[in-house]
Parts: C-alpha cells; structure tokens; sequence
C-alpha cells in the first residue's frame, strides 16, 4: 500500500482524498488543515493535524494549496529527501525546497466543491527529477485516472494558459450571455443545447472546422447591428476583440 | 397532414428536412434551391425546384437561406396571403414581403452539416403576426422539437447575440487554446475532459457561480505570468481584455 500525505483543504486536497479513498492500492495516512474540521467528511479526524510537527513518514506529499503559498509550505515541511509534489499548472517545480525529491502532480480539471467529478478521466500531469519519482507518481496517478501523463515544465505551463482560455474565459462568455438574456428578459436556459453542443462538436471536429458565426462570415452586417444592440461597454469591448480575432484567424488560414 | 415548402438548401434547411422526414404529422412537399442536386440525398428529385413558378400551394413555407438574401427570396416568391417564415436568429420579421403572413421559425442550434443534431432538444423561437400562425408554428416546430417558444423580435435579437457569445466566442477560445497546446507540443485531447466539464458545470451552476482562475481570483501573479508567456499579440490582447473583463464582473458582484 502506497502511503500519501496530503496538505490542504481546498478543492482539490478535498477532490484527491475523496478519490483516494476509493483506491485499494493508495492510503491517505495523513492530512495537514489549519482549518481541520473541513476535512472531517472525508477522513477519521485523527488522521487530521494542524501542526507541521506532528507529519509522519509517508511515500508521498502531496501540496495542495494556493499557488502562492506552496512554497511557504513546502519550506515547513520537517522532512528531508521524501518526495514533495504539488498540484499546480501554472507553478514551477522548484517552488519546493530542495531539501527534499520534487515532483508535480497536476490534474487538469476545474474543481468546485459543490460538484463531484470523475476522476478516472481527468488526465494527471506529472514531472519528476527521476524515473523512481515518476514510475511512483504514475503508479498514484493511475490508482485514481485512466490518463497519466508525463509533462514538463514548459508544457504544463502551456496547458495551464490554454486552460484559461478553455475553461475560464469560456465560462466568462456564459456570464455575458447570461447578462444579455437577463437584460432582455428571456430564459438563459433556452441557450444550454447550444451551449453543450459546441462543447460536443470539439469531440469530433477540430475547432477551425468547428467555427461558425457572423465572424467567421465576415458578416458585417450582423456585426454591425450585434454592436448596435450592445449598450453595455464591457459587452462591447469583448464583441469587438473577440470578432475582430476571429476575422484575423480567418485571414491565416 | 402540413404541408410545408422548404426555400434554401444549406446546413438549416436540410437539417429540417431530415426532422420533417421523421415527422407523421407535417411533410415537406416542395423544397426550392437553385442548385438542386444539394437536396437529392434528402427529397425525391421530383419534389425540388430550382424555378420560382414552379412553386404550389402549402401551409407553411419556410426561408432557410443566408441573412442577406431573406428579403431577396420573399419578393420572388409568388404567393399571396400564405405563410412565410424565416429561420434567422438576427432579422426582424418585416425583411418578408408583407403581402403574404408573416413569421419566424428560429431554431437556436449551432449546425454543421457533417454532424446531426437531435432535433428533440433543440429550441424552436417562434413569431408571427396572428395567433392562427402562433399555433400553426407552434404544432410544426412541436413535430421536431420539445421546445417551442413565442419569442419577439427583440428577444430573439438578444438571444442571436448572447449565442455568439456562448457559441461561437466560445469556439474561438477552443481555436486559441489548440493553437498554444500546438506551438508547445502538447496534446490539445489532454483538454477534452476541461472543455466537457466547463459545459456541464453550467447545467447545475449558475455562470457566475462557476467562474474559477487565475482573473477571477485577482491573481494577479498568475496573470503576469501568463502574459509574458504568450508572444502572440493576438493571444495577449484576447487574454488581457478577457481577464479585464472577469476583474470588472467581480468587482460588480
């Protein structure tokens, strides 16, 4: 039985343990929360500590917080050449101290609390600074999805970027859409098929085949009357940067 | 039985066809296209014209060709008093010839004509001028589709632009972040799960509620980060007025 500790609360300390827990080949045998009781519905409280002194002996830490505070919280880890991973995309691995065998573990998903998630298709990126490090890595990543891969620095990095733009900043387009339908009392729920298949169609067809629309066109007729009917500034302004984006990619092709 | 003429013959009008095929109750009887060979793998070669004299007597006809062109089409059409629809999510009702009545089938879909649509799910937006034509659409947008909604001229106007935004600004954000996995050697598949997820997130959650990254958090080292990573300019001006955007929206709530 592998051995994890993990540290952290958050999404995705939550998400692993809750994952973790379905495994018969990996243990979380310990968890660190300055907050405790949150992980109370996933683990035996006494598996719980708040106090760096009191981590025990384990295959593998997991570092499950905030961008910004993995590296104060790797610092505090009272432990030497254990192997210490952390879940970020965007973080570098020598935000570990290099006391200790660094590694990361990135599951490429976006997490909320309040939704489960399969974890079986959720790709795991890992990186390691040797091929014990990674085939143990591998191992854990594989207890929890089909779908481990190794990746560098520089392509997690990338992956990370890409992600905003695929997750984030399409997101960020349901909350206009949502507004614009608010503003002009009609049911946002009238816009979910759409919303679904254009996230299906990607399965099949690339994204250039996939686009559609008065840009893609070069339509400047609805264009013109999209930004007519656009009152808002905020509106306005991604309309225009995002049309004028598609028009340019046009052009390239 | 309805007898419907379908005028047109790209990606909306032969994925009609194909659902007034299915249908008992409603039946396509004349289909119109200048090149008619287009509709043969849909319609007997018998009933498609490619000559405006040619055309007989139906309940409905049904204008599935490009914005530009409706207002074109209506006044070729020689019939008087009879029913003509347009499928346009972004013309008002009075591009149509107002000597025959009036109206407006929108179905709210993304089509492409490599791929079927389940037609069941899909919104049907409806207008006319009458309420005889109400119901009249109404039982033959009910023969394809589970949801039929009267919807006015500014409704639908605003739902054409909240669609470019949930649909193909959205695809564009696909477009963009294949192109930073490709100059980065990284699988774009390793996405599919993210890009799934973040469409279904939105079925449970409401947009806002599911926003997550580096914007929403006011992370703002994450986003110099970012930044000095893309050098395209197109990418870096998509990131910083999308990422503005998701500021300002946080700062509102």
């Amino acid at each position: 039985m592998l051995e994890v500790v993990i540290i952290g609360s958050g999404n995705v300390a939550q998400h692993l343990i809750q994952a973790f827990n379905k495994s018969n080949t990996v243990k979380v045998v310990q968890a660190f929360s300055r907050k405790r009781e949150l992980l109370f519905p996933f683990l035996d409280s006494s598996l719980v500590i708040n106090q760096y002194n009191q981590l025990i002996t384990a295959d593998l830490y997991i570092i499950a917080v905030s961008d910004t505070s993995i590296k104060e919280v790797a610092q505090k880890l009272n432990i030497q050449n254990k192997l210490v991973v952390h879940t970020s995309g965007s973080s570098d691995l020598s935000v570990i101290t290099p006391h200790n065998r660094r590694g990361v573990f990135y599951p490429l998903q976006t997490f909320s609390l309040s939704r489960n998630v399969n974890f079986t298709e959720i790709p795991i990126c890992i990186e390691a600074e040797n091929n014990n490090d990674y085939q143990l890595l591998e191992q854990v990543g594989f207890t929890i999805s089909d779908n481990v891969k190794r990746i560098d620095s520089q392509q997690r990095k990338s992956l990370h970027v890409a992600a905003v733009f695929v997750c984030n900043f399409v997101n960020h387009m349901y909350v206009v859409g949502q507004e614009i339908c608010n503003e002009n009392n009609v049911d946002f729920k009238l816009l979910q098929p759409l919303i679904q298949e254009t996230a299906s169609k990607i399965l099949e067809l690339s994204p250039s085949e996939a686009q559609t629309g008065p840009a893609k066109r070069n339509d400047t007729t609805t264009i013109a009357s999209h930004l007519r009917f656009l009152t808002k500034k905020n509106q306005s302004l991604l309309y225009k940067t995002v049309t004028q984006s598609i028009i340019d990619y046009g052009k390239k092709l």
